[in-house]
């Protein structure tokens, strides 16, 4: 069995994850182009070609260097270009279809002057979340970039793309339908403005909680969901997923049992799980849900247990009394990962996938 | 310079973190083990041993394993006894003098009889942190642990061992000295307890805030502080470092400038940083502290300047007025860690050093 903190992948589920997320696109219409930074992993990446995927989205240069290597050659860069990696960035551009993203004048002329290689263009248009991107009423300074763009020779504008993530601090389902809606309708608003000179121009959707919760998304053009592949804990709270849609879960080592405090320690901390937590019903921080594991996958999730604290290699976690006489060091038990994108990059090295 | 999220360290300042400690260790009468899990590092590791340092702690097996390696032949491993390891631990300890935790008579029996090579045995005592250890009133609990060591023909009792975690959280440097004495008095009483049959115990305590802050540590017999080494945003609130004396940074490139929200980002996330915060005197999270840096070093911090929040690979940066017009992609400002033993596990592989 796992000796250490290992990340234990349910492919089955992560097939019925692709597939109705894959479904989902196709009935609304729109191109899938799933992110693959929660995974980062090479035989999860097979399994979306398996299903005839071609073209995917990544979030640093590195990312898709790594699978450009293994013959994705399609590839989004949703992250504002560092114009640090443009070198690399060329390079890449020189060996496959590669789009980058761009929010300012400055990047979109750094681009044009130095790009030697053909890249694809989005800008990226902040419609809410207010973390990046230029604001869809600032026509001007976004007619400057498109300018910028073509005149360049070498780079093509594609559209416009945006990541709706305040979708993770809604409150309801509801609320992420009108984020999404509001979304659409802002890039719908600037399609309308271009589309005589930009015709195929593409808009571009993110976010987990939208892609999973609305129905329809047939009022954009492409879809970049990545959590989904393994939803978590985070993405259970907002209503993305069910339990039973969550594909992974880390194999955790008991090494301490203190019966009166009702905790567990067990060898899976920070550097295992990442500091993400949420905060449940009854305002409590919780670091990650508990399972009982073996060969096969998971339990159900155990009432009442939940991580509590983490510390760099230790993590301690509440179990209810009905359960702590089964414990004691030596076992073995699973925690659900608040966020798995963050676990699935601590335990790349231990990750294990359960057919 | 660097294009990437990179770890940048500046030597000089661990030299003097690690002649500071080693005085006072000294000074103390007390054997110095630092902890070798917040740097990981060879480069590192081998500035201990220039200082004549040769004993050492980790917190797992694979740390040991990967500083034995090395020929560092004298480690503690100062994490409750994953059973599960067993073998692995047992290899170690027939190549290297190696220490092990225990806390509980459980473990204690469970090496003892599958231990085939000789190993120095703690018992951790909780001294008032509650995560892991015997309660140092548990006389009954740790005579038994004791007898079970003793009694396996290979295991040797080694001392009582204590991490006082709850400095992180203590509001004072005064209540920080209190933990202190709290915990080397219930050691203390223990050992007198033990003495006759074990006139070598030995005490042994952690925690940088303790062994930073406390002057004379000399009721204790050995410390193994970690983090001192580095130093970082935490360590400073608790007030067991000046700015100056932290050795870290992180080299972010801005990606986008938001003049308007006095923000920029940065290429520089949970991925890179962790996502470790501390609420700051006006009651927000900060996930570092901001400066500018060059290939010598890093300015002093930027006043009013902070990380705000943390996605993936993104980093939001509040950035006072008088600064932000300085700012625009392409630039890299330096980030310094809250966790830096987090972020230094995180950019292992983008560590450079600067003599």
């Amino acid at each position: 069995m796992w000796k250490k903190p290992t990340f234990l992948i349910d492919i089955k589920k992560v097939m019925q994850n692709i597939e109705r997320m894959q479904q989902k696109a196709l009935k609304s219409g729109v191109e899938f182009r799933p992110h693959f930074k929660t995974h980062q992993n090479l035989d999860i990446a097979k399994l979306f070609r398996e299903k005839g995927i071609h073209k995917i989205t990544v979030s640093s240069v590195s990312m898709a260097r790594f699978f450009a290597q293994v013959g994705w050659n399609d590839i989004t860069i949703a992250f504002p270009v560092n114009l640090l990696e443009i070198r690399e960035i060329d390079q890449l551009a020189s060996e496959i279809d590669l789009n980058l993203l761009v929010e300012s004048a400055h990047s979109a002329e750094t681009l044009a002057n130095k790009m030697k290689s053909a890249a694809g263009i989005f800008i990226k248009i902040d419609s809410g979340y207010h973390r990046t991107g230029l604001q869809p009423g600032e026509l001007i300074e976004i007619t400057k970039t498109i300018q910028l763009i073509e005149t360049s020779g070498k780079l093509v504008f594609k559209g416009f793309l945006t990541h709706a993530g305040h979708t993770y601090s809604a409150s309801s389902l509801k609320e992420i339908e009108l984020i999404y809606q509001s979304a659409a309708e802002q890039l719908n608003r600037l399609k309308i403005h271009f589309t005589n000179n930009f015709p195929d121009l593409i808009l571009s959707y993110g976010d987990t909680p939208s892609c999973s919760i609305v129905q329809n998304l047939s009022e954009v053009d492409e879809i970049r969901p990545g959590n989904f592949v393994y939803f978590d804990v985070m993405q259970l709270q907002i209503g993305s997923c069910t339990i039973d849609e969550i594909a992974c879960t880390v194999a955790c080592p008991v090494v301490a049992v203190n019966k009166e405090r009702n905790e567990v320690v067990i060898y899976g901390g920070a550097v295992h799980l990442s500091k993400e937590f949420i905060i449940d019903k009854y305002n409590q921080k919780v670091y990650g849900l508990v399972a009982e594991i073996s060969n096969i996958g998971r339990s159900e999730t155990i009432e009442g247990a939940y991580v509590k604290s983490l510390s760099q290699e230790h993590g301690v976690v509440h179990i209810p009394e009905a359960f702590k006489h089964r414990m004691q060091a030596g076992n073995i038990i699973g925690i659900i990962p608040v966020h798995s994108c963050l676990t699935a990059n601590l335990l790349k090295e231990d990750t294990v996938l359960l057919y």
